[in-house]
């Protein structure tokens, strides 16, 4: 069994990322630059935007954080969408979610400007990347993409099945897996909560990508020899050993099944750091005009 | 065995669709404006557009085809393309695809302004569908669909194999039947030309949605006994027995399959008739300004 270091590879790519950018900047170019909204004090938003703060200051970008507390208005947070929109310094920008109850989050997806639109969430940007035409992939999908590449794992023809149905990672992360061009080209199945006969299902494949958000779901009785496990889940799960009270649980429960296949990504320290330099590149993409 | 009858349940939903324009004109609203843009002679172009118009009239539709030769000018197509989009009398308009090789499809369907896109080939109708927003659906997936809905065929939870994966009926169909909502709510495995086990998976399916356009592939021998087949190929075929010159065939070996499913579609009179009546659905949700 072999570890899939997505630390690793994604301290790879943050290199690689911060090298064009010195370049751009020796050629006259200003820095990519990546805003982020934060609504309210979610732990986990919050580490996520403090990474997504970290990963820029890595790879040269300038950032912005903009926070707002609970109690916004869907009105102002989408005025304060329409200012990035506009702020001609700004490539691209997220909104983290998720968001109050109070505020629909798909209206204020579709409030980005595709072209800005660096978490690849926006309508356009789904659909473009299911026709196979250039876009801002969906960062966790786009993660787990590069890392099968990076580990030339074999997609052509394999089984891939995928469980979960999410808009952030099952269904796309499926759309990727199905294209002609690799790594790709897998015969893909979708699994969900209406699924019957799922351990079945998973035991003939030979790549799992379990983003169903259900700690130590799959078990070794699910998996075949040899198959290839990507662990999308982060679960926080309450541990008093730890001195944040918690602990961050993947879908896989990875002491079975380690051992069973032939790589398996690390929760955490496999596709996490791999979701955030997705969106470093796509927000150098941005300030490239690389796409749009 | 029971036959999925389309040119049946089609003509039923044109009588439906007629009634709602009676009471519309009734309301002293306008009749629904479908357009449609054919380019060339091609003979499969000639009889979709001249089904199309007649469903039109079937469903108190007006319709306008605008005719180009095979030498227009990809600029020439856009232009009319604008004039359409701008024009408020039209409500919803298609482009009869394939078009010729020196014109791009992709950039004359990212032309048509997505609340008129009644073919919902457009990116953002694309990606609305997969998210699970209201949209102009695709009209062959959402036929299939329909005809699902319209013969109680339980889908929740049943295997559903995809044999395709084009952006026109492949991809869309598989997105659909994954949807939480029915008919939908399937495990839905792509298949195409990368994939291995065919045979085998789709020996496992309840569901076959064949839409390859390979004449007579899906054989006895992998259908499952009970399965549901729907047949979305319609391949010209040479036949000196017809007066054109050709018969229609589908993408299953439909005499020795027929009597092993539980359903079939046939060639000519399943899928075909429903992906006409899509696009009605379409125009009148259009002129009804349903969804946008």
């Amino acid at each position: 069994m072999e570890l899939i270091d997505g630390k690793f590879i994604a301290d790879t790519i943050k290199k690689e990322i911060a090298q064009s950018v010195e370049q751009m900047v020796a050629e006259g170019k200003k820095r990519p630059h990546l805003a982020a909204i934060l609504v309210g004090h979610d732990g986990g938003s919050e580490t996520y935007v403090a990474h997504k703060v970290k990963a820029c200051e890595q790879c040269g970008f300038e950032s912005t954080l903009i926070r707002y507390e609970d109690d916004v208005t869907e009105a102002e947070l989408l005025a304060a969408i329409q200012r990035l929109n506009e702020d001609e310094s700004v490539d691209g920008f997220i909104v983290q979610l998720p968001l109050p109850r109070h505020i629909s989050e798909q209206k204020i997806i579709e409030a980005i400007d595709y072209r800005k639109d660096v978490d690849g969430f926006h309508p356009i940007n789904v659909g473009r990347m299911s026709i196979g035409l250039p876009c801002y992939l969906s960062a966790t999908p786009a993660g787990i993409i590069e890392l099968l590449g990076r580990y030339n794992i074999n997609t052509k023809g394999a089984n891939c099945v995928v469980l979960g149905r999410s808009n952030i990672v099952g269904k796309p992360v499926a759309s990727l897996m199905m294209q002609k061009h690799p790594p790709g080209d897998a015969t893909v199945t979708v699994c969900h909560s209406a699924t019957k006969n799922l351990k079945e299902i998973c035991a003939q494949a030979d790549i799992i990508i379990a983003a169903l958000g259900s700690p130590g779901f799959v078990k070794e009785d699910m998996v075949k020899p040899g198959a290839v496990i990507i662990d999308v889940g982060t679960t926080r799960v309450p541990d008093a050993t730890r001195k944040s009270g918690f602990r961050l649980s993947g879908d896989v429960d990875f002491e079975n099944v380690a051992e069973k296949c032939s790589y398996i990504t690390p929760v955490p320290g496999g596709v996490g750091p791999m979701t955030i330099v997705s969106l470093m590149k796509n927000t150098l993409l941005a300030a490239q005009h690389a796409i749009y």
